[in-house]
């Protein structure tokens, strides 16, 4: 393996310490790695500016799926945990939170099968909030009356879930004939993830929160958590129109967040160590880190599906199950044999593709943390 | 939940009878399901092609990592198995299969830390064959002189990994050197993942393999494989060319294969259960399957995220981690609550996300079949 050459600072704040240089000699490739100093830095960035806000923070755990991860948020001040799933709460609540946790599934739950059960159990040892945006599932859930909270969910931009402010009546009429508890209003400013989107999404995120309070407020429900918040939108939220914030992928940061400039190079926490198999031409060498284990997200925005952490330059130009295409003009890069550190896209799909992620302390693996709500899809 | 519309014919040769009707009643969603007969099928029709093209068959395993498929593979006359890990390989020999296994890793394994230990191992109870690209990768091979043989990679229009027909010399030599067997050579056509682009991705295989197979002949390497094939492309191979095939995906098909024209929605024989939990607007509908059990793959040419089945008109437009957003105009589509069949854009990449495939006999659940590959990346 040849040395490695000098960087010149690049374009996002990096200067010449290599973050691969940490990665443990021998290190088994392709292998998932967290950097403990960079996860600690920005869990502690949230941490402190939701609390200059004024804003409750509820992390979302769909990012890191570890309860080590959770353990930590929830002792730097976290209000609570956030969900997408049953099972996700299951697997971290399950693996020894503090208890009772406070768990809110940011999904509209649809109660099918064993799914009553599951929350009911839940509800044993947490208290637990479940979103909706319909009375239909509203009327599926009545069997937790008095067990289980209610958010209703708003559309603020991204078309996905969630209801115009104005029908937010609608399924909060719904929870209180099912004798459920309304929590409040909460909703997804997805559409933050594009160039520019930030402010805008934030803004949107904020009326409509506020809009769907009002209404509800003057049906009568007072008194309503406001929840919001994407990474990429979360720095940028209405502190008077939220009361919390449900970020997720602050944790680690990715490609994605890089490129839409919510974070350096510097400040991603998570890594795939892959190695040079191939240099087949110049300026394209080949990783044994393919789509099964970075995750093959690529929204069209982005300029590749996923980056070298110490050539900024250098670009992942084709993705397959195994192999990485990456381009480097006018750098001869890293060379065959050697070790990289590759920045995935988009960290969430990246965590879930392993059972566990190796923690580096230094250039120490100082811990294995177990995906331990990995596949919980349900 | 509302009786489902009968469906006009689709594109797509589909009828009137929907695959969602075969999906248990109460199945727990998302749930990744085999259709047993499709599978069988497919694997069938495969296997009767290489039979009548007079070509070895050597499924790549990697779409379904499952020990149950790669044995039926066998038993149908597939010569021996491809995988992209020796990881792969571990995993599916040593759940019982056949013995001695043909085991190719058609991969430029670059043989670090425990990498030839571990193909020692498994060339004591299979006959192993790896890929190579450089002579640099061969000469780490050398420990394995007697135990492993190794095929040449060739690009034949990817540019991906492999060498140019003339550079194979330089590759096989250090084979020769290195005291190891020079098996043949192998290409990927998978340039074929486009419209229209099989035939000559075809053409690029045939010519490319033939080529490399002459300039090794003219050097003193003789009576050498000629490896090659991807879905897309394998019914288009040139049997003159080829002594061999490994495709992979065509056990399941894909909402790729359909989009390419490889297969139709009717020869789809892995899909995800799933329930639409919001309808939030006029023909948009939300199910509880995302990217972290469809996969967020998406070429391109692709027209969407993925495909409902029994509806040819929808689209997955949106695609999260637990929502895909599905586009159907004119068409009532799904109600809430609704379970439906979704196909996914790519099967190999599913199926790596999930710990068991739920097999589906007629509507029974006949079997659960651990992913044994699962995630073996290295």
């Amino acid at each position: 393996v040849s040395p490695r050459p000098t960087l010149a600072p690049g374009p996002c704040g990096q200067g010449t310490v290599l973050i691969g240089s940490r990665l443990p000699a021998g290190i088994a490739t392709p292998a998932t790695v967290v950097f403990a100093d960079r996860l600690e830095r920005n869990l502690a960035a949230m941490a402190d500016f939701a609390g200059e806000a004024g804003l409750a923070l509820r992390p979302h755990t769909k990012t890191h799926k570890c309860v080590q991860i959770a353990r930590r948020q929830l002792a730097l001040g976290a209000r609570g945990l956030c969900f997408a799933t049953v099972g996700e709460a299951e697997a971290l609540t399950g693996g020894g939170l503090p208890e009772p946790a406070d768990v809110f599934i940011a999904y509209p739950v649809w109660a099918e099968g064993d799914v009553i059960d599951r929350l009911a159990k839940l509800a044993g040892h947490a208290q637990v909030t479940v979103g909706a945006d319909s009375p239909e599932a509203v009327g599926r859930l009545a069997p937790l009356a008095g067990q289980v909270r209610v958010m209703v969910e708003l559309d603020c931009g991204l078309r996905r879930t969630g209801v115009a402010p104005e029908n937010a009546v609608d399924v909060a009429q719904a929870v209180r004939q099912a004798g459920l508890d309304l929590a409040g209003v909460f909703t997804f400013p997805g559409h933050s993830y594009a160039p520019g989107a930030g402010p805008g999404a934030a803004g949107d995120e904020a009326r409509t929160l506020t809009k769907g309070a009002e209404i509800l407020a003057s049906a009568g429900f007072d008194g309503l958590e406001r929840s919001g918040g994407s990474t990429p939108s979360a720095k940028l939220a209405h502190p008077d129109a939220l009361t919390e914030l449900r970020p997720g992928v602050y944790v680690f940061n990715d490609a994605m967040q890089v490129e839409l400039g919510v974070a350096t190079l510097d400040e991603v926490a998570l890594m795939v160590a892959a190695t040079v198999v191939s240099r087949p031409a110049p300026g394209r060498l080949v990783l044994n880190a393919g789509s099964k284990v970075l995750g093959p997200d690529r929204p069209p925005w982005t300029t590749g599906q996923g980056r070298l952490a110490d050539w900024p330059q250098a670009r992942i130009t084709g993705l397959w199950e195994h192999h990485a295409v990456v381009t480097l003009e006018d750098d001869p890069g890293p060379a065959l044999g050697e070790v990289v550190a590759v920045v995935p896209n988009h960290a969430c799909t990246a965590v879930n593709l392993v059972p566990e992620l190796l923690v580096l302390d230094g250039d120490q693996i100082a811990d294995h943390w177990p995906v331990a709500a990995r596949a919980a899809n349900r």
